[in-house]
Formats: C-alpha cells, sequence, structure tokens
C-alpha cells in the first residue's frame, strides 16, 4: 500500500517546478510504459501497477522497482482522465546537443498545445524521425497530456530543449520554415539532410527565426481554411520530404 | 442584463440532448462568429457580444438579435476556457442528404475525440472538400470542442450523420478505406470523386464498413510509430489526391 507521502510525491511530478527539480515525470498506460521500458530501461526508476498487468509483465522487470498497487491508488497517482493499469517514474533525458548533418530534424517555434506536440513526436516516429528542437516558449515534452499524446513514441523521438534562435544560427544545413507563402511543397522533392521549421499554432513562426529560414514551403490550398493545424502541417510536411 | 433564465438557457446548449431538442447550437469568439455570420447569416439567431465587438462589427447585423453583454455575462455563457468577446446561438444545419457523384466526400467511422473531428472539418475545408458523413457514433459536431477545433471551418463544410454502413451500399463511387495495409499512397494519383473512410482513434475502420472499401490505401511508414493520428492520416493522404 503506498503512503500518503509517496502519493503526494507522485501527484507533484504533475506539476513542471517538481519535474524540473526532481529530474524525474511520470507515463502511464500499457502501451506507453512498454515502450519506455523497451527502448530506455535504464530510465525507468519505479513501476506502479495493479496485479493484472504485474502479473503479465514479470519478466521485464530489471533493476527498477515494481510495486503492486490497488485500482483507488492507481486513481490518485494517475494524471489521466482514465487510469490504466500502469504509471511509471522516469528519468528525464536531458538532451543537450544535436548532430543536423546527414539527417532530419524538426524544429518548434513555440508549440504550446500539449496535444499537438505529443501529436508531432509521434508523427516525427512515424517517419522516422529521432531528433526535434523546441524553443524554450514551447509546451514541456513532459507533461502528461504531451506523453500521452505521443502513444509511446516519446520512447524513441529526442527532444531537446534551447534557444531557438541561437542554435538555428549555427546550423550549416537547410533551414525550411513552413510558411503561408513559400514554395509549393509537391515541388520540393525528398530531402535526407536539414531543418524543418513549425510556427506556433496562432502566431506562426516569428520574424527572428523566420529570417533564418533557407527557404519557405508551403503546402497548397484548394479550399478556404485560414490554415492547418500545426500537427497537420508538419505531417503533410513529412510525407512529401521524407 | 441577461437573466438567470436566459443564461441557464444559453448554458444547458452545452449538453447535446438540449441541442437535440432545441435544433441549436452554440458558436463562440470573433474568427468563428465573423464565418457563420458570412456563410450562413439565415441560422445565426442571437448574438451576445462586449461593446467593442458589438461597435466594431454592428453593419454585420440582420435580422437576428445582437445582446449586449459584459465580462462577467460572457464567462458565464461561454464553454470556453478563454471566453472571447462574443458567443452567437445557431441553428443546427439538418443535413439529410449528399450526393458524391463528381466530388470527394469524407467518411467517418466513429472519430469519437471532439478536437479530431474539428480538425478534420478544418482539413477538409483547406482541401476544399465540401461534405463529411459521419457514423452516429461519431463525436457531435455541435459540441463546443468541435466547433472551436474548426477554427470557422464548420460554416463551410457540410457534416451529416447517418448509418454509415448503409449509406455507403447505396453510393456508386471508389471507396478508399485508410489502412495500414493497403495500396501507397504515393501511387494513387489525384483523385477527383469518391469516398475517403477515415477509422476510430483506437480500432480503425469496422470490419462491417471495410468490406465496403473498393480499395485499402496506406501512408508510408519509415519509422517505428504504430499508427498516425485520425486527422493527421486524413490531412496526408488529401494531400496526395486532392
Amino acid at each position: 500500500m503506498l503512503s500518503k507521502s509517496q502519493i503526494k510525491y507522485i501527484q507533484s511530478l504533475g506539476h513542471k517546478k517538481f519535474r524540473d527539480e526532481t529530474g524525474l515525470f511520470i507515463a502511464e498506460g500499457p502501451k506507453t510504459v512498454l515502450e519506455l521500458i523497451s527502448e530506455m530501461p535504464q530510465n525507468i526508476v519505479t513501476v506502479y501497477a495493479v496485479e493484472k498487468w504485474i502479473n503479465e509483465n514479470i519478466k521485464l522487470k530489471g533493476s527498477e522497482d515494481f510495486v503492486k498497487i490497488d485500482e483507488a491508488e492507481l486513481e490518485r497517482i494517475s494524471q489521466l482522465p482514465a487510469p490504466n493499469q500502469v504509471v511509471v517514474i522516469v528519468k528525464k533525458f536531458n538532451i543537450t546537443s544535436f548532430d543536423t548533418k546527414g539527417q532530419l530534424t524538426i524544429a518548434l517555434d513555440t508549440i504550446q498545445d500539449p496535444g499537438n506536440l505529443g501529436t508531432i513526436i509521434r508523427i516525427a516516429d512515424w517517419f522516422g524521425i529521432r531528433q526535434i528542437v523546441a524553443s524554450h516558449e514551447s509546451a514541456d515534452i513532459y507533461n502528461s497530456k504531451v506523453v500521452q499524446a505521443t502513444m509511446g513514441s516519446i520512447a524513441r523521438v529526442s527532444v531537446m530543449y534551447t534557444d531557438l534562435k541561437e542554435w538555428l544560427i549555427k546550423q550549416n544545413v537547410r533551414i525550411m520554415a513552413a510558411a503561408l507563402n513559400g514554395k509549393n511543397i509537391n515541388e520540393i522533392g525528398k530531402i535526407t539532410e536539414g531543418v524543418l521549421v513549425i510556427g506556433n499554432e496562432s502566431k506562426g513562426i516569428g520574424t527572428d527565426i523566420m529570417k533564418l529560414a533557407t527557404e519557405k514551403i508551403t503546402i497548397p490550398k484548394a479550399g478556404k481554411a485560414e490554415s492547418l493545424n500545426a500537427a497537420v502541417a508538419t505531417g503533410i510536411i513529412l510525407s512529401r520530404i521524407v
């Protein structure tokens, strides 16, 4: 049985302040947890799970603790509207540099919606992109809504937070900015190296960042909507250039 | 000033039961409201707005009522976390038939997430698709989260709820099902007539519906994510076939 202070500690990881202080975050649900255990076992600190899940997955146990909890405890430590069998405490990834040579990188200029950020991580994973760089103003990937929306892809795609402008200045690869007035993506062809910049949900890419782009690219429009959702735009562009 | 019963009446439209009973729904925020007034003025019943918005838009006033409210009233009648100047009561569209000849139609087999449904409506509008048919089990387009996620596109894209299986049987056009084991969308080319079926977020397209498809189509995968978000998949497929 979990103590009051254990429950409080796990709940506190729902707040960015405590995640930053402890270097930990929580992930939930069989799919996400199994992907994390499979891809980064060294990052798993503690697994809290109902008896059924533990019985089915005891073979996966390594050095981390497996703690049996009941449904009432699960509900108390879960961040989700529908808690699902298992909650894990995970060490944050602490990525501090990326090599942009020879591969595609996604850069996010202040993506603020957690669902969008998680969906973009999932899209990157679908298209085999391994790294995303995000401005400090972007949503926190360790937010439970983001973790959930990645559907397990958070275990395979590295996300680095940085001063995006300073970082872009140092890259010697093509920098493509998703914009409303650029070159038609149907005319661009496959790209194996470069940075694709995606802008904020309502403001798009900031002026400072846009100046650093070597080219603007655009999804052609046949109808009347003013814009596309940021995650949808990312998916459409990647489906063309990967 | 709004009476208690007026406020209660507007708030009740947040529930599907009352929307079905009254044939009305609410839409909010300058962008969505202006698109609705512009595209379907005959459907607007009442406009509740703060003084600033009314002063700026009084020229748009037709036969509908413009009611001045203050910020406190706005907050009480709004369904949004961040109320924005204006709330309108609108007559539901009551679409009962579609002609699939000569155009593309999207069919949704139980899209349950309001954000996904709204985003798909916005994507359809971007690509010039005018009609969506949805199974009865899909989310309600008149849900405020859906209306919000359409970013005004709800005014231009018609959505009809129906028994999807019975409806599909009657169509004499190609029926394309988005699946994980179909023909590569890069080899399909442009399509000007047909129905594109998108499946449920976790279960995909139901067996009964899948049997009615004349072809399965697939977005090629380069990485490891198991699937793509339903709205993202819709966007990628439309970007290829439109």
